[in-house]
């Protein structure tokens, strides 16, 4: 067993905005029966005390006003799958000033004890439906935006992969407009892509958006399926966190790139959850064969600490499930793609988008892009 | 048309935490931009510039280190429903620190121009499906904790009911449980609630909760209603906020009532969304007919000018859609549910758990709320 982590329970580390350390013992003492039981003290039976409360584990200054908190979690009391795990994690206290989650323990680093199976391709899966060899880093492009029409980001695609994109992917602002309604898109964008395919020798990968409401969401993927796509992209945070689960059991089950739109990550945020606990540990836990996050320096200029801290949880041995992809997208220029690919290493998809987007001549900088990956790990371009 | 809305466009205002304007004006186009079409200046073509991006309307001071940025989003980039509207008004920005969504106009207040089609039953539908005539308010009650057998939570169930209380909802953390599963608990709690109604001649309702992920939801909410069930309860920000929509949409379709559990609400945030968009505006359009909200001078105690502004628009006219039930909730105390009726008023549902759960004896105080909660607004208990 690790440290952090104990075999029945689900270990979670907030920060409490509190004025002094008996208010973070109290806060601290209310956030795990609120989580749990939800009731006052001496309503439950003591033998449901004892199998469902959290459990506080210890309060201790953390410095800025705030104090650290940990709780144990019951496996019993959310085990049922992501949306419980979260509900527990992170729920009605979501609705509190000054709570943040800055991290979980599963138990005993095995994800399946509390009900999540982890990815079910996983890096190795992707790599495989890519044709991407071990030792070398992926490219990604969005293809965007919104406005443009199906054949418009069919041709953009073809073009993608005719330059040796892996994998193309649609932003995710792209759903159900009129100028490209996703049946019509679905069709057009992997002709395009089967086609490049066939005629330059890649073996690139289309991952259309299916983020919607829950029906609608799974009925995409079917529809991705059927029209051969090997991937899907979907929004957790919108779609339900659920959604990362059930698509790992799919059959056949496309492969789930995860995006963080709507997430309750801001980096430096009093309220909210942790980029890395979200991102890092829970999305992968819940089935998201690869993760896409906001790079250090881009528009979005995350810590690179946090980033890194995201690529580790996402690739790190964890018994029992795969390790999933991390993607650092979110304003990686087409010039500095070297410099990442050397600071993140080969278990990396680089999403490169509007920055590639901007280039005149965008077969050329695609290309150029491709290259500038593959040189940085495999000495070859 | 109203003022603060537009025909073609969804208007949105944010806070911005921002050292001085010039940066907020930075922030507001970034913003306007990264919500739609997400390229650089010149990458797009003009004429999708103009139809699908989003444009700031006025950028001014709002004290404490705040700028106010109004932005209009073309409804042609967001309207396939409540998914898309979200990922638009606060997709990507929830990744950044200090942006804040403070309010939300439909385009001139008619939601179903965003393609949302508010409420299928409304206020009107729960008091139709409950008995419950114009003029009172209703009582709801929460059965829990976890950790209760189903027999336990039927026998809670059955009592609540026959002493008058309205609606018997789950507790948002009962799921699927060992104690009580899923099926096993609609089934036990259903057959309850019926037997207390027929002894008792009341018309309670029972409104299990089927929050999961996407198809299990959907599952669930089935299956209750093949059980008799008039109602579920169902949190959107886990199981996605289109959940609403689909749900509203089914036949037959429950009433749904919406746990704000996990949603991005925290009542000061410099993140977030403010919880009289989300809940009121935003989850009504989406198709709830009942929102949850934790009350003022409970355990959450939020404003009490925020409680009574998700009150408001809850229920204000709209063109085209139902009025929403607001209730109230998260530590509404027995004693206290007078003071709280004549505030609130009749078209109200008051949720009371662990305060009523609390008492020694239950039925009575049940009785209790039931009688104080008609007296306030009917003279008669």
């Amino acid at each position: 067993m690790r440290s952090g982590s104990v075999a029945d329970a689900v270990r979670a580390t907030y920060t409490l905005a509190c004025p002094g350390p008996d208010e973070a013992s109290g806060l601290a003492r209310a956030v795990a029966r609120e989580e749990t039981l939800e009731v006052p003290e001496g309503v439950a039976p003591p033998t449901i005390e004892q199998r469902f409360l959290g459990r506080v584990v210890s309060v201790t200054p953390a410095g800025d006003g705030r104090y650290a908190a940990i709780i144990d979690y019951p496996v019993e009391a959310l085990r049922e799958g992501p949306a419980q795990l979260l509900n527990v994690l992170y729920g009605n206290i979501s609705l509190l000033g000054g709570v943040r989650l800055i991290d979980v323990a599963l138990p005993a680093d095995r994800p399946v004890v509390a009900g999540l199976s982890g990815p079910r391709h996983g890096i190795g899966g992707i790599r495989a439906a890519a044709q991407a060899r071990e030792g070398r880093a992926l490219v990604c492009v969005a293809i965007k935006p919104m406005g443009l029409t199906a054949d418009e980001l069919a041709r953009l695609a073809e073009r993608l992969v005719r330059s040796g994109v892996d994998l193309v992917k649609d932003d995710h602002g792209l759903t159900d407009q009129g100028p490209a309604p996703f049946a019509l898109r679905l069709g057009r964008v992997s002709e395009a892509v089967a086609r490049a395919n066939a005629h330059a020798g890649t073996s690139g990968v289309y991952v259309p958006n299916i983020t919607a409401g829950p029906a609608e969401t799974l009925a995409r993927a079917r529809e991705a399926v059927r029209a051969g796509c090997r991937g899907v992209l979907v929004a957790p945070s919108l779609a339900g966190v659920g959604v990362l689960g059930e698509l790992a059991r799919m059959e056949p089950a496309p492969f789930v790139m995860a995006h963080p739109t709507h997430a309750p990550c801001a980096p430096e945020g009093r309220e909210g959850i942790a980029p890395e606990v979200l991102l890092g540990t829970l999305w992968r836990a819940a089935g998201a064969d690869a993760v896409i996050f906001p790079n250090a320096g881009g528009r979005f200029d995350w810590p690179w600490a946090c980033c890194r801290e995201i690529h580790r949880r996402l690739r790190r041995p964890t018994e029992g499930i795969h390790p999933a992809f991390p993607v650092p997208g979110g304003g990686i220029d087409a010039g500095r793609v070297a410099f990442w690919a050397a600071r993140y290493g080969p278990d990396t998809i680089f999403l490169v988008g509007g920055s590639l987007l901007a280039h005149t001549d965008l077969d050329a900088a695609a290309r150029a892009v491709v290259a500038a990956v593959r040189l940085a790990h495999t000495g070859t371009a």
